[in-house]
């Protein structure tokens, strides 16, 4: 049998990194992590001792295609709660992680040949799964001036949707209001749907992030409960879209999921209640980056947009090499810091930077930052 | 914003029979469930003690995108226990449920506009999720005399890939090694794909039900933990593929999955060494099944293909209706007992069918046969 020309998808570059740090590991040394992208906490206490409960209490069955309506109920109110908006449970949509979610809103949005912009740097998945189903990913270059976020002038002529995020991974930076509501104008004139992906929301450290759904009902948003909630491997997201396409994204649902993993949905309950838990992981984030944003300047890793949001930080190093891969391969042998570089988010300027993760223990920071000082003080010769 | 062609899939007919009996039930009746298309039962004791005792072990991060090795290597190790396969773990590709196996296999053997052969009356979400990937099915209506399975003769001209369930949903009838190897044989003399879906695999009553996977390696066969390790609402299900899609299929899952639900992994662990359990319910399904066929061919519902598998009956019962839909309302209304309308499962000749499942304790079968009897005894005044 032959696979499918859409199934030609690229590989992620940092695996190769991932591989070789557990290679290195099993030959005995000690590795500090910093590619990863997810916390090391597990989901809160409160969100496993529900389904502790919950599971002997009867079978976990499917569950209506679109969530549990507490779930539901409980995501719309932490809308109110985190930006101030009434917002109907009726549009809100349990999906199986925030992965569930773009396949959903990407067909239910587009066809195919359909063009979808997003920014570069960027989540590299965004490009891959449009390209599986079949759609035509758009890059758009973000300018450092910009905060590495795409603006309405960056954007080419023909787009069927766009897509952003905020805080942006990599580069941890946030849309404010006048930015967001800049590209939603933008899209909205030309009859380009909108799509936001809020996922690292509730992990910010200048001021709050600003939702999509502040600005307009028009819009798609996706967010998780992943990083915030600690939640990575459970698998369950959400989606709020426009009261119009609830349908529509629910008959999608039904067909391409049947329903959110009921476990995870039972947990994710758990965990909306456990937000001084989760508030704690971000004051551990809070603190790593203030060691990382100096720690990392000092040691000659200065080129960087602060990042508001997310706990990574995006480094430009043109001056250290033009082999971002070559580098990373470089610091995981002689620092043991394992670091991803910035080809996965930006095939055109991704040589020439790093992604660093700080989504650790505060320890593992502190002792990352001391490798990679004295990696560079050698370097330097 | 609008929607795309290709999300305007149809709705599933049983959910109005859902939403009837839930009303009903809302004004205090009391329903017989035979539309529902899970086990009543939950995961294994063993799978949930597992969970409980992982969950608190360490965080359930994301798991490497083909799953948990541990897992995959279980699986395998299922094949030679079940059909005396000696199958390579590295074949086997854990999903986010059958679900996330249809998405998987679509988009790594097919182009937009492909041709994707499926019997009818059968699954109709396969129907649906080849809509949504902009792929085009093409219903085969098989008959009664092949048990209501296609056959090579019935396969047009054109196809890219062909799907069968063996043993079937709505029909649970099986194909036999001979049927089976017709058909693979069939699309390997074409270059079309051949996908397996044996999703009701070790719910069978008329001797063992063959895999694919006996009769070849180049086929893509899909599984899950739902239906004979009663874990529907886990969503966790599995695949395997030929040795050289592996790559690509791993690459297809990184972005479009990220991981199967890490819980749900764990938990399938535990119920892989619970088989006894799974095969107590298999003893209550023989049971029921003894039941339905003497129960339902005594009332009148005699027109059936008797299932070697899976846990459903489907009836022709063009004598009574042309309009399963109204007939199935008028069963609900009149009888209390909630069944399928054949409708969902082929457009062309559904309107004369009914589905009955008998997933369900014995006590509700013997009481559903009972309401049924009298439901038709008045009928015919």
């Amino acid at each position: 049998m032959k696979t499918s020309r859409r199934s030609a998808v690229d590989p992620f570059i940092v695996m190769d990194v991932m591989e070789a740090a557990r290679a290195a590991e099993a030959q005995g040394r000690h590795i500090i992590h910093m590619e990863v992208g997810q916390p090391a906490t597990g989901a809160p206490r409160n969100a496993r001792a529900k389904l502790a409960t919950e599971m002997e209490r009867g079978p976990l069955g499917y569950t209506v295609a679109l969530g549990l309506p507490e779930l539901r109920a409980g995501i719309a109110a932490l809308y109110q709660d985190w930006y101030g908006i009434d917002l109907d449970p009726a549009r809100v949509v349990v999906t199986s992680g925030s992965s569930g979610a773009f396949i959903l809103a990407f067909t239910a949005l587009f066809d195919a040949g359909a063009k979808v912009g997003l920014g570069e740097p960027g989540y590299p998945s965004y490009r891959q799964i449009l390209s599986a189903l079949d759609l035509d990913p758009i890059g758009i270059q973000s300018k450092l001036e910009n905060r590495l976020q795409p603006v309405p002038s960056d954007m080419p002529e023909g787009l069927d949707g766009l897509i952003v995020a905020s805080p942006g991974n990599p580069s941890g930076t946030m849309l404010d209001r006048a930015a967001m509501g800049a590209l939603i104008d933008a899209c909205a004139a030309k009859d380009i749907s909108f799509i936001s992906d809020e996922i690292y929301h509730g992990i910010q450290y200048e001021g709050r992030a600003v939702s999509a759904l502040e600005l307009s009902d028009d819009v798609y948003v996706i967010n998780s409960f992943s990083k915030y909630f600690s939640m990575t491997g459970w698998r369950v997201g959400w989606m709020i879209v426009p009261e119009d396409h609830v349908r529509v994204v629910e008959r999608l649902a039904q067909n391409l999921f049947i329903c959110p993993p009921h476990a995870a949905q039972i947990a994710a309950l758990g965990a909306l209640g456990a937000r001084d838990e989760c508030d704690a992981h971000t004051q551990v984030y809070t603190e790593n980056r203030r060691l990382m944003l100096e720690g990392l300047s000092r040691i000659g890793f200065d080129k960087i947009a602060p990042p508001d949001g997310a706990f990574y930080i995006y480094a430009d190093v043109s001056d250290l090499t033009q082999d971002s891969r070559a580098f990373c391969a470089e610091i995981l042998d002689k620092a043991g810091v394992a670091v991803t570089p910035g080809l996965d988010f930006d095939k055109q300027r991704g040589g020439q930077t790093l992604r660093f993760s700080y989504a650790r223990a505060t320890d593992d920071i502190i002792e990352g930052l001391k490798r990679l000082g004295d990696f560079m003080h050698a370097r330097r010769g």
